[in-house]
């Protein structure tokens, strides 16, 4: 074999892979997981002024090699889909740029990288270019698994079904059914709080979940809070 | 410190734990999950004519100490309520038997403790009887996510809901949203079939997640199916 032959075997087994580092708790992420981080060259972030991604480079870098390199991605904190579509094709432009050169790629996903992740957006465009075996999607333990498991609280039982919203839109439409899910919360907490009292909803605020500072506990629907951390979610249960 | 102390503190250092070992392949297990099994004394299983115990107990015995001891819960195939809980309690007086004798117990449930399991039943009677201390709901890597993964399907993004369904009933209701999850299709499959030709919906069928004879694949609306394995899930994504 000579070393063309050979550049061109390492360049098609570059691999990219979707990581999910699971909720924050360095233990909760999967042996699959630990097992693509101890062998991979280069750790893909989204760069954003918020602290998701560090906390996932954060419960990663333990399992990485130590000449890793880290590929910052810049995604704009923007609802202007025309310019998140350039940061997403320049992000996967990057990736490939390093697969080229026969580098796998991990792109980190705090909780899983099937729910309401820029990984997802990422393989729009690189799903089409990459032959099926170069892609592989790790699951990673969700934000409202790890909440509901700290307060042992199920998330649905027998046959009623889980609805998981990301924000609050439209909240009232969904409340007639039993369990909900509010991914991101935030300045919206006292808007939910309100709709508890009306419906009278038990309700659990997880915040910060298996990280510095976590806080996970059923609401007094009096209660009056504030804006909370970005990183909070609230499980609701009608009675 | 006499012995009477010493086995009071053996007893009082007992745990339960809710141990979500993932959907089937071995690696798709967290650390934590790992690192209890490695020093459990008892192994509680419920005992049915399924297979997914088998399975559960397959993934976790390979990081379980060579005397652990499996206890085998009954666990009646009914959707009556009475005999159901006559079923759960004497599980949870099993549970608190080995306990009081200083056992710890770990209580397998395939995919996610939290979701359409066994053991959310059992904590409703153990978790008034035991402090907060000696429960520990320990989050798996469901099905669900695991098959979105291998097909590199997003489960949910940007702004859409995500319904989780225990099976098809009221499928029609929850057509309007964009991203449906159905736990156990089994013999329903044919008329979700059908539905996805009315409504232009996108499907994939995913059988034995990780397991041996692992199916997973983006349906063909024209397809006959039949009825699949029992350990079978849809995804459905509205146009």
């Amino acid at each position: 074999m000579n070393s063309n032959n050979r550049e061109e075997q390492k360049v098609s087994a570059a691999k990219f892979y979707g990581v999910g580092v699971g909720p924050g708790d360095p233990k909760l992420i999967t042996l699959r997981a630990v097992e693509v981080l101890q062998e991979i060259e280069v750790i893909a972030i989204p760069k954003s002024k918020m602290e998701r991604e560090s906390i996932a480079w954060e419960i990663a870098k333990s399992h990485c090699p130590s000449g890793v390199r880290i590929m910052e991605l810049e995604m704009p904190m923007t609802s202007d889909e025309s310019i998140l579509r350039a940061a997403w094709q320049s992000a996967a432009d990057k990736i490939q740029d390093e697969m080229q050169k026969g580098n796998s790629v991990a792109f980190l996903t705090l909780g899983d990288p099937s729910l309401y992740s820029t990984y997802s957006y990422l393989l729009t465009i690189l799903e089409p270019v990459l032959s099926p075996e170069q892609i592989e999607t790790i699951p990673g333990i969700t934000a409202m698994a790890a909440a509901a498991a700290r307060v042992n609280w199920p998330l649905a039982t027998g046959d009623e079904p889980l609805v998981i919203l990301p924000g609050i839109e439209g909240l009232e439409e969904y409340e007639k059914y039993p369990n909900l899910v509010l991914m991101k919360v935030s300045r919206n907490l006292p808007e939910v709080l309100k709709r508890t009292q009306t419906t009278g909803a038990q309700a659990v605020l997880a915040t910060r979940v298996g990280q510095a500072g976590e806080n996970i506990r059923v609401l007094d629907a009096q209660e009056e809070l504030e804006k909370v951390d970005y990183l909070s979610l609230v499980l609701l249960k009608q009675k």
